[in-house]
């Protein structure tokens, strides 16, 4: 029983609270979620995190499919209560279904978005048809 | 003229998107806040991290009040552009209007919320009865 996560404040963004997901050892940030109260209790109680996908409306264990599975270290919450940092160990090569480690693999340079890193897995092979 | 910024995807946050604030030289995450098109134009412009305040309703220059600003030193994007990770070097002793370094100041430790660090300033101080 958590007797304390209904703190957080899912009312401002429609029953969502923004995750971010960052590395325990590296401290990169390599994703941004969201998660409904659902999603942060199976994050909480799993150990493995779970979001709320927006585009698929639904409960979505990262790494389901992709063995990519992130490993929750430990949990942050914001002064409002209405954001999320997730410190985890993250499985495999990479978080991004683009093949990337970070989902952040794009940086300003000169007004343009240029790749600042290489891919490092195939997501095809990953991933299958499902991107 | 920034000629790509106009690939962000504001439409999935009724014309905002997250951004991520990350101290540049230790990785510490330090707040999580929101941009529309304008705040990010001016984000980029000026170099100073301006966010759009849900709770206000209009642009926020973070530390117009304060001086607390948050100097730019890389904008990423992530795989689907909806979201921001900026790095950054926060002026003052540290970015949370309630005092702290960071504003995830709250771990959660066997089911509570509880204080990870302490208060570095005092937020009456700097911020008057603006809280």
């Amino acid at each position: 029983m958590k007797l304390d996560s209904n703190k957080l404040d899912f009312g401002k963004l429609n029953g969502l609270i923004t995750a971010v997901i960052q590395d325990h050892a590296s401290g990169r940030v390599l994703m941004v979620g969201f998660m409904n109260e659902e999603a942060f209790r199976l994050t909480e109680e799993t150990g493995y995190a779970t979001f709320f996908s927006r585009s698929r409306n639904k409960l979505w264990l990262k790494g389901e499919s992709s063995g990519h599975k992130l490993v929750v270290k430990n949990i942050a919450t914001d002064c409002d209560f209405d954001a999320l940092l997730i410190q985890v160990e993250a499985l495999g090569p990479g978080v991004c279904h683009e093949g990337y480690q970070s989902c952040f693999f794009r940086q300003l340079d000169a007004g343009e978005w240029k790749e600042s890193e290489s891919r490092i897995f195939d997501p095809a092979a990953v991933y299958g048809n499902r991107t």
